[in-house]
């Protein structure tokens, strides 16, 4: 893994996010890294966080799933388009849909890894597929479709056309 | 409405979920009811809940679907067998998949609608259509896979048989 993650080259308008803002001092913070062609981020799941006792609850594992996602799609598209992520124009994603199949009851007290893999990129979206494991098994398996984020919603975060 | 929340009816070994459950004091604490066919629960998000200021981030909206149609599912259940929600035995449903398209991007200052209908009722699953709406307008969509919890893991919360 690279030391910075995704996240962390955000600017800091958009790094607010609940689930993977560096500023949302509330949220999750989660990081996401390249490791060879996949992406990958931990997570340390809260006793907050769970279902029923010992197990994490479903909007957590989405949650990880959809930042993960669209922080890939983002790394993704700036190695793409062979530039860093501290480059301009910047490239910002935002979830189209999101799918997530929960297979097998995901423990609390373990480390979830979150795993991506981009299944497609064009201009107008990217495709990324994704599956959480604890202790090496597979818990749940999900595909985001990002596509960038709207000029006109970027003009209104950033004031910059 | 009724004034009782599907979610009310939970056993306490079943209410500490964080999206719905009445017993996590840090969790979201979701309410459902029934209004005629479709089941409605209102959430207002917090300032935490931002994907960038001013607008809902994604694993709210993945959480709030999920936990209103598991519930909606397990109303429909008892509705199907036509009992009320404090008989024995207990129906309890867990999500086998969840996909959810974002429509538009959602504010974070009104309050959201979540409406679900049950399109598939099955002994063996409850498919139900949801959609989150702000301001009167659609900003997600949503369908939950709901199967009964496995006897293995019930055994496991309750320690009953």
């Amino acid at each position: 893994m690279t030391d910075s993650a995704f996240q962390d080259y955000y600017p800091d308008e958009f790094s607010h996010c609940y689930g993977c803002g560096r500023l949302n001092a509330h949220g999750l913070q989660l990081k996401s890294h390249w490791e060879g062609d996949e992406s990958v981020a931990l997570f340390q799941p809260e006793e907050k966080h769970m279902a029923v006792p010992g197990f994490v609850y479903g909007g957590l594992i989405a949650s990880l799933i959809d930042c993960h996602c669209t922080g890939t799609a983002a790394a993704a598209a700036y190695r793409e388009q062979g530039r860093a992520m501290d480059t301009e124009p910047g490239l910002r994603f935002v979830t189209a849909s999101l799918h997530v199949d929960y297979l097998a009851p995901t423990p609390l007290a373990s480390q979830l890894e979150v795993r991506g893999i981009v299944t497609e990129i064009t201009p107008k979206k990217v495709v990324v597929d994704a599956r959480v494991m604890a202790d090496g098994k597979v818990c749940a398996k999900g595909r985001v479709v990002a596509v960038p984020l709207p000029k006109s919603m970027a003009l209104k975060i950033t004031g910059k056309k």
